[in-house]
């Protein structure tokens, strides 16, 4: 671990040299590894088999494969050249269900790609313009997680004890973080604050990424094992809680890493304010919950870890990447432009008219 | 696998030509192994490092612990031999703080011995008595077993999904099992039923031993990591809960394996039966919860599967053992006298009463 504390920040997915750049979350907390793609299906392959996860790191990585595919493409003319952005754009969408942010990034690109191949550019200055476009996004990302931070660390105080649930952070982002760039932030004011981490199986997001992040930074954190949740907050351990989203609804409906439902549950019992924190990217004002996918994912990521199986292989398995938490358990949700209160109704459309 | 098929049933621990042999839970699923103890402090040991463990379970091994300390004893008078007994209990006792059986089981032979000690017994005669009275605590919590899965089968209809927590099951007692027993008793009564396991982290009771157990007999089971106890039943994929324990106070206050008291306040939460399975061994009538130690254990098992690391090392854990739902979140308590109904204080006197 020496090794990885010689990097001063972490930069989860970049562009460089037309190519895009990825730290491998597979890996972690073992190893430190960045991996590099130049083809599109390379970056949905990554995307699908949690290379890169968190929403807002998906939404930019969507991009950037939309970026790769305009270099690879070998059209002609701008109409077969976004008929090829289309098809990239098709398996990108594809990849992951639930987070909104994939398709806001992609739409974003598209967009700008349709827009201006109707003014008359060439296919090179249009590649020109999805890459400047998709650096764009990423750098957005950065400056919305900070801004996030500042609105979201009004809410905690110093001596907070604050749980937070999969990762929310710099590795779910392009850097910073959400949920864990309020905690930056916190911190940064100079508010003395502990965390408490569920290690959130499946897939150990807890203890594999929001441990290594926050020891990274020197930030306090203990690690419990999702089953504590309950203890912790019993026994006064813990007194606000903080985690990040995939998906919002106008409602205040809030879609994110399987087992919040049950930490907002259990948070409301306990009289502990329950905060998400999410830039406008996340929001999907559109769609009611009923139209929301919860992607499922393989049995065999319950049945053991790595190759050490824990259970027998044949057994049936239910595995929801994602559940939903209702607006009447969450306390606020932080975003770029201030924090949303109860009504959600009326103050997340509020967030949307000040854009 | 296939040859742990051939064996009909599964017979946690035994008393076996003046050795105690037991399944090695740690290796479960993967390899079905029995050890074989000549020593006490062997027993002890397999206490503390969950070679066996489940509260009625350990209360039979300690039974068994004191029965090999009688024979280990080099003692030339009632007296000594007496002092060693004493000894061994100690030893026996201290493994685990949280489960009341192990102190019945303990306090039972211990009472049988200062007695008989007091009738002018030799050390031979009192050393067959010990051994008598420990196979009988093994008898009779058989017996137990299929009785509380007679009145608790009562509770269960035909096409229910029933959930479970950690292992209650054969593994967890010396057969049969009490949450599992129950189960077990509704499908003997031709009822259709379905289970659905938690993983049960950190120590995976339920994926690697209870999914074990109700696939070994024929047993519809589907897993789910600890996280989607919500998604489940808000998706209405779970109709009613049983558990172990591994205390119960006269307020009907539930100790029993970490993550039950989320487990229950999600029941609550969806209008979902919450019900307990446990012999009145379980029932500790003098203590109130301020008194109830809650066993910490180490961070290793949350840090890493095996040798498997998902967190940095040096990370702080916090790993209790066990928690406690309070009586408010549960709808009976299943005993070999009877269902105990709230309000429990005096439902639960009662069933000592006809005892």
């Amino acid at each position: 671990m020496e090794e990885i504390k010689t990097h001063s920040s972490l930069r989860t997915v970049k562009w460089k040299d037309n190519k895009v750049v990825m730290i491998d979350q597979t890996k972690l907390p073992n190893e430190l590894v960045y991996v590099t793609y130049t083809d599109y299906n390379e970056v949905a392959q990554a995307i699908r088999t949690l290379v890169v996860r968190g929403a807002p790191a998906i939404g930019v990585s969507g991009a950037f494969g939309l970026a790769l595919a305009s270099l690879q493409s070998k059209a002609a003319d701008i109409k077969s050249f976004l008929a090829d952005l289309e098809t990239a754009r098709k398996i990108l969408f594809e990849t992951r269900p639930t987070a909104i942010n994939l398709k806001w990034g992609l739409d974003r690109i598209m967009n700008l790609a349709n827009k201006k191949a109707s003014e008359n550019v060439t296919i090179e200055q249009l590649q020109t313009l999805i890459i400047d476009e998709s650096k764009k996004i990423a750098e957005d990302d950065i400056t919305t997680n900070r801004s996030m931070g500042n609105f979201g660390s009004e809410l905690f105080s110093d001596k907070d004890t604050i749980m937070t649930h999969c990762n929310a952070g710099a590795l779910a982002t392009v850097a910073y973080g959400t949920a864990l760039g309020v905690i930056r932030a916190t911190k940064d004011k100079g508010k003395n604050i502990k965390v408490i981490a569920t290690e959130t199986r499946p897939v150990q997001q807890g203890s594999r990424l929001t441990v290594f992040e926050l020891k990274h930074d020197g930030i306090d954190v203990s690690l419990i094992p999702d089953t504590a949740v309950g203890y912790t907050m019993a026994n006064k351990l813990v007194n606000k809680v903080v985690v990040g989203a995939d998906r919002i609804l106008r409602t205040g409906h809030v879609y994110n890493k399987i087992g919040t439902y049950q930490v907002a549950t259990m948070a409301k019992q306990h009289g502990i304010p329950f905060y998400v924190a999410a830039p406008l990217s996340t929001f999907d004002m559109q769609s009611n919950p009923e139209d929301v996918v919860i992607e499922m994912r393989k049995g065999t990521e319950v049945t053991g870890i790595g190759d050490k199986k824990t259970a027998p292989d044949d057994v049936n398995v239910i595995n929801p990447a994602f559940d939903m938490t209702p607006p009447e358990l969450i306390s606020g949700i932080i975003t770029e432009k201030g924090v949303a209160k109860p009504p959600f109704e009326e103050s997340i459309k509020k967030l949307f008219e000040n854009n």
